[in-house]
């Protein structure tokens, strides 16, 4: 294949510097060197190639996946790799794996909800891989609602062991990943019974496998819980299924930070604050924002660059069609979500500064801040993962026909992306902004994300003073506007809660208004911290204007969106709201000659993208059609089945066929 | 298993007449009969189990699919099933197979577009199924643009043949389903070109395969394009790649209803009319809403059948947990689109009406429908389509975490529907709506779903009487306030397009503004429909009044949805708009008692559903429980790769380790 870059008159038009809007997409110039040279060790190694997934049987994918965590923690080993470079080594090796789950929740929650002694035992073993763990949370009957979890853990004094035992078929574990297959161990959720009485859902440390030769042990029912979404994809994942039979546990297997139970079988609470579990939280789901981001960027990538290869009619006078990237309606759907990607990236960004503002406070004791920062965090989790799951799926339609091939990537990117998507995160900001706008007035102090509460007596009464299409690129016009909605919509719904003589019957019959006033605030966050990132020095020509016109295409196209919100709340009249709509068609303009570019600053290798659709040099359809021969099917020319099956008919024997 | 039906409670709860509402779904009392009977007949004949296909290979599930359309072929002949049962049988085998090209795609084009001595020559072969065949349309660089294939078919006078070619690697055909391993024959559409002149895309009758062994003949290229989205899903289809190296075909083998090439090489237009092939699209089109109303109900059907077994929080004193079909929130998302799957049947119903009045116009020369006919249902396909999809999706989320298991049914629903999408019919049905505006008062009779626009003078400037929750229940407040909306867009958009020198241009650059227009028209066009569909008569006991209830929510969800465009036209106020919002809530409540019953009518066999979380006795969580242990993972406790891949990690071996 000849070395042509199809893109080449594409990236000339790019009116920034490509490198350094790099790194500000990468966070900082050491982490895009580091990422850089992750990534291309995994794209270079035969061992990681990903391009025949989808052809696996359920079991050769399986393989194929422990085959990739072996060489990984191989290669981990022998290049010494730092825990971040380990890190990032794994996710560019892009299949879901028992060890995603080993790193990421079995050895957070010992850290998390461990002691001392408990660290000290378990940690060097499981960092050294010796046990590889999973966490045992979800039930077949119980997703999200943790106290509604049957399998019991009952203290037996006599012999000082934990009796953990699964009472029902809907309390089986079922769904976490490493389990099925891999695991030797698992922090196990069980309702912990002493004496008996219930005192809730705790975590136990269980050994499922023997390590002599992994066969589970006595008492142990564990499996795969068979085939999920899609091909490849997240089939690659064990996940699992579990039943205890009254299987003993040693005491201190309880994980026993925050309660004990002691040898006489008396329940204790620790004085460690309970809070610190929502620290926790904050962590995790900054991690989630930052994989929406990273997930809806590929997808991007791919759009944007295939949108710049596909031509559709237009054509005059025999010259070629119109690139598909020219026309309007796939720009106002094609840039909001690039303009998305880059508003994720930051808000991501700002809650790892988040939660180390909290990590620093709840080490001084202070909690102030941690109800708003947990009710944030839920919500722009939920927020942001729901947004980039359609958003996927949004790309692989602007993709046309061909984004229903597997090779295009982008049905393996949704059906792994979907997982990460949890939606209950808008219930948990909803409620916080109800009570949230309860006390206004009551001088409690109004922190964070929720401050511009605190001038709700303005935003209540103020007017959109817009008056020509430009005026809504004023940074102050837009956060006003997004602020009005945002506490005029709070300020509705919790009068007509107030209506209810049971509050709770008010938020369970509301519920669907309430998520509405969840998504206007949380789209007000990223909004705002969109534009405070445009406040700090950002080096590189061209590079902050083009993330200002981004950060305009994010605002407006919301306000857009969500016309209904603004205008029947008065803060902005429809003629206002027609020519935000206005200026939004100019900046689509504006994104054009740099789209390519800019997908182009994400840095993704075209092993981590795996789509030929997306590939760098834009050689689409060679690429297409060379891929197509390498399908099973096209191993004969005469296919399998047709002496049995379709000569019968041709030759009309099918009433005496054998079939 | 014991045969518990656990929704019984639920289905005691329904306030109408089960029987009845099936007939009323079916379309009649015969319909619903022959239905029934071939949805029994396939679900009971174990080659058309379909449990385990998201478990094959390619090569394998292909050979499925072999099988099971010659044993459909088989079982047709022996039982002399009419056509109309044929069809029926097909599709509840519910597997895309080859032969939907050839029944669906290959004899209507001939149908349609060759002479009678071409139907004598070839429809008696095709019916018998003694050859079969394909339609190679699409091409790798050119999708929905007919006009800009590549591929030739050149006149040589001297042999009296034409020579097909494919000239470049864009025009290789690309996606003709049943093309990559079946056919043996295709209506191949190519430029037609006589003594140097081109003439447009035309349609050729071509032999790909030889009768005696399969083998492709001499200049073909012939194969499958590979994976496509999923697993099981559209895979069992051989979509199809081939090119052509200047293969020769007797000139009797262009399509020749519409125009013809003359031995001496003239090419000639017949008198029979071109608009007929709108004809043809109608019907088309009519079939496509038709599959999207039943996609989408067997969507909902799923859900809500799930959402009626599964609990989550809410309990209280240990108490189970509240079933999730009681949430607002679920109920806010679901029954609009248990609404949408009735609405989208009764439009189906209304367009078989249209196209048979068209077709009788046609015979009586009369034309002036078709352009209305061809637009209202361009947008009505392209709408429903995209609702149907994205609502797939949203019940997929509605089942939780169990959604994304492969046997819940839904991922594969999704993906085979996604292929009849098709977005352009928006573009269609816009341009008529510009072109109808611009007409208005010039006395030109308007016709079918535009005649609102004759009242457009009233509908500018009416004001919506709405005063109380209720108010919104009067089949022509909400009829009037869609009209005006639609009215109302169309003539704003129309202004503001004039404002372009160049229509086109305005036209291009206003693209998004316009599709947005086509919405709340076909919207009203669905809306009205339901309506008029009310005000037939509707036999059994609380029929009629769950339809009507189930109009309701379909119109005001749409509103609430919409508010956007119904406030910001003045069409209705922001408080309106708020006691639509509460007359909605109302009217779940009025739907949840009926929802299981709802779903019921559309009489779907378990095998047909294909999902564990929708069977009909809702024995859910043994049923997933069970089906677990059948995945190929399962068949060993210690997985295959454990000696190389796990336990040297575990023995820190993985240095020495070859992996």
């Amino acid at each position: 294949m000849e070395a042509v870059d199809y893109h080449a008159e594409e990236r000339r038009k790019a009116e920034f510097n490509l490198e350094e809007m790099k790194i500000v997409w990468a966070g900082s110039r050491r982490i895009y060197e580091i990422s850089d040279r992750m990534a291309r060790l995994v794209a270079s190694d035969p061992v990681f190639r990903k391009d025949n997934r989808t052809q696996l049987t359920r079991k050769d994918l399986f393989k194929d996946t422990l085959r990739k965590a072996a060489h990984a923690w191989k290669r981990i080993i022998e290049l010494r790799l730092s825990e971040e470079e380990a890190n990032m080594l794994r996710s560019y090796v892009d299949q879901p794996a028992f060890t995603d789950l080993h790193w990421g929740m079995f050895i957070p929650a010992i850290k998390g909800q461990g002691t001392n002694e408990q660290h000290e035992k378990w940690l060097p073993m499981a960092y050294k891989m010796q046990i590889i763990g999973c966490y045992a949370q979800t039930e077949l009957g119980h997703g999200s609602n943790v106290q509604g979890l049957e399998t019991t853990a009952t203290f037996d004094p006599q012999s000082d062991e934990f009796d953990i035992h699964s009472p029902t078929l809907t309390s089986s574990k079922w769904w976490p990943g490493g389990l099925g297959k891999v695991s030797t161990h698992a922090v196990v959720y069980a309702r912990l019974i002493t004496d008996g009485q219930d005192h809730g859902v705790h975590g136990f440390i269980v050994q499922l496998r023997s390590l002599d030769d992994h066969l589970p042990l006595p008492g142990i029912t564990v499996g795969d819980i068979g085939m999920k979404y899609g091909s490849g994809a997240y089939n690659s994942m064990d996940n699992g299924l579990l039943r205890f039979d009254h299987v003993r546990i040693p005491r201190n297997q309880m994980l026993m930070r925050v309660s004990q139970v002691t040898r006489e079988g008396k329940f204790v609470q620790s004085d460690v604050p309970r809070q610190l579990v929502y620290g926790t939280m904050v962590y995790v789901r900054q991690t989630i924002v930052s994989d929406a981001s990273r997930a809806l960027s590929r997808a991007v990538c791919i759009a944007t660059r295939y949108s710049a290869v596909r031509r559709q009619f237009g054509s005059q006078n025999g010259a070629p069609e119109t690139q598909v990237i020219d026309y309007k309606t796939q720009q106002s759907r094609l840039f909001p979500l690039l303009a998305s990607a880059y508003a994720f990236r930051f808000v991501g960004e700002w809650l790892k500064w988040l939660y180390t503002d909290v990590t620093q406070r709840l080490q001084a004791n202070d909690f102030s801040t941690l109800p708003e920062a947990h009710a944030c965090t839920a919500g722009l989790k939920s927020m942001t993962t729901s947004v980039t799951a359609d958003g996927i799926e949004e790309c692989r339609k602007l993709c046309g026909g061909h984004g229903y091939l597997a090779n295009s990537g982008l049905p393996e990117l949704f059906a792994v992306f979907l997982p990460t998507c949890t939606y209950e995160g808008d219930n948990v900001v909803a409620r916080f902004l109800m009570k949230t706008v309860s006390q206004l007035g009551s001088g409690k102090k109004l922190v964070g994300t929720t401050a511009y509460m605190g001038r709700a007596e303005h935003l209540m009464q103020c007017r959109c003073e817009v008056e020509i299409a430009q005026d809504w690129l004023k940074p102050s016009v837009i956060l006003e506007a997004f602020e009005a909605r945002a506490v005029r919509m709070s300020i509705a719904c919790s009068k007509r809660v107030g209506n209810f003589s049971n509050p709770e019957d008010g938020f369970a019959e509301l519920s669907p208004d309430l998520l509405l006033v969840a998504t206007a605030h949380c789209q007000l966050i990223v909004v705002s911290k969109f534009i405070e990132k445009l406040q700090q020095d950002i080096p590189g020509k061209g590079v902050k204007r083009q993330l200002e016109i981004l950060c305009n295409v994010y605002a407006l196209n919301l306000l857009h969106k969500h016309l209904g919100d603004f205008v029947s709340t008065g803060c902005i009249t429809p003629k206002q709201g027609a020519l935000a709509n206005e200026q939004l068609r100019l900046l689509y303009s504006q994104v054009r000659p740099n789209a390519i570019a800019l997908v182009d600053a994400f840095s993704y290798t075209d092993h981590y993208l795996g789509s030929v659709l997306g590939c760098y040099d834009g050689n689409v359809y060679q690429k297409l059609y060379q891929e197509a021969w390498k399908d099973p099917l096209n191993e004969t020319v005469v296919p399998d089945g047709y002496l049995e099956y379709i000569q019968p008919i041709l030759k009309q024997h099918i009433r005496t066929a054998r079939l």
